[in-house]
């Protein structure tokens, strides 16, 4: 999917929301742990439910991993049926992965080629290196953290390498590597202030925002200082849609807090004009 | 397994050696191509070929992931074998991960309880929150990226953050997480004479070197700066060892790489004295 597409699609729905699934088997409604594959029914009736509402889904691979082949099984069967039933929707792998050139060049191929989603979320720590054999997939998107939503942002994103703080120094030097335009960043609502610097340095680029609502986040806050002309945002919200209700209604309680974000969303795309 | 098994296992092989199972279809003798699950076949007559020289094994994760559900059968096949086959190996699945605090548990859950692994890797951007989740597992093992063996090191993690390296940085934050003890650190041995300046950090803290062998490190200059009272050392090799041959005899092949490096390790044992 390309960047154009996406902001079409945007545009079309009126929504820039990304619903995280974070599916827990802890936290699904109880009547699913009956289904042979529960952790795929509860992500078909949440995307079912909301797809008309978001222009992304963002699995965190985490949530699978955890459960092992299973957990890789739901994983495929949600990503290929995102990809069959609704091939508008841009899809992001929370991976969070970065290893050296040929084992980044594996990971890429997992995600990219095997598991075809449209992009993935990368950390900067290896550098150029570990970055660009994302970058090489040039029909994908590249998802670099930069400021995280968490506390421990603080311990080293937010510290200051000559002038400037590791996060922006992350951006700088990542907007030089090959095939750069197909960056986007993670950037947390925890700090929207922190957005305006940032849009100094990547005016134009995407940036993916955790940490509107469960995490505290004003969602008025981060377009404030991070909507551009392409919209440029997507904001994520996981565990405040997805777990609205551990009921057997459980997918329409998500779809009706998935319409007061679209509903917000809209307002402040017709305020930025 | 405790730190003390791993540091008497060291002693009673005098070898400090660890594996990488970086195990690729492309790369592997052709006659394991016919097996029913080729990448536990490969792994299988190496470790068996290779135990008694190596007191470590390192699953590359990546590696298996780029194979989808079929790697993940291979992975989860070769720590079973090791775990029943040979428990006083010491395993470490290389995956370099780290997230939100919730998520760093889904990720611990994984590879320390499923899995089983006595360690993993981990990244440090996210800070102490997305680290303790795995300091947590108290019978573990965590290893933290420091200073890696790639070019794409010097973007970030030489980068001084005031009056010293981001990686200096982090070892020094590091320490102070909850259950620090049990940290252990990723340091290239493509730097060799950084590992000065860490053992003044970290003195008694195991260091897991990558960076011998394929990628130009040199063992003399590693156990120079980076042994200490209770070895504190784990070299890696993956690519020297296991690719050593690509014929019907590359366990045998794979196996004279791996007595040649506890051979140098002997010797350097022996000189530390």
């Amino acid at each position: 999917m390309t960047t154009q597409e996406l902001i079409d699609q945007i545009h079309l729905k009126k929504s820039f929301l990304c619903i995280g699934l974070d599916t827990d088997l802890e936290k699904i409604p109880g009547h699913l742990l009956q289904e042979e594959d529960s952790i795929f029914a509860f992500n078909k009736a949440i995307i079912d439910a909301t797809h008309h509402l978001c222009v992304a889904y963002k699995p965190n691979i985490a949530f699978y991993e955890a459960y092992g082949i299973r957990g890789w099984v739901a994983l495929q069967k949600t990503i290929t049926y995102l990809n069959e039933e609704y091939p508008q929707i841009f899809t992001i792998a929370d991976a969070k992965r970065g290893d050296i050139g040929n084992t980044s060049s594996r990971y890429a191929k997992a995600f990219f080629e095997d598991l075809n989603f449209d992009s993935i979320t990368i950390a900067p720590y290896m550098g150029k290196d570990s970055v660009e054999p994302f970058l090489a997939f040039t029909e994908k998107h590249t998802i670099l953290l930069a400021l995280t939503s968490n506390q421990g942002a603080f311990d080293f994103q937010t510290q200051k390498i000559g002038a400037e703080e590791l996060y922006k120094k992350v951006i700088r030097t990542a907007v030089t590597y090959e095939n750069s335009e197909n960056l986007m960043y993670v950037v947390g609502a925890t700090k929207a202030s922190f957005l305006e610097d940032i849009r100094q340095i990547v005016p134009n680029s995407f940036l993916l925002v955790p940490g509107v609502g469960a995490q505290g986040g004003s969602l008025e806050e981060v377009c404030k200082y991070g909507l551009n002309e392409n919209v440029g945002l997507l904001v994520n919200s996981s565990r405040g849609i997805i777990y609205a209700s551990v009921k057997e209604d459980f997918a329409k309680a998500a779809a009706e807090k998935a319409k007061e974000m679209q509903t917000k969303m809209q307002r402040e795309l017709e305020k930025f004009g």
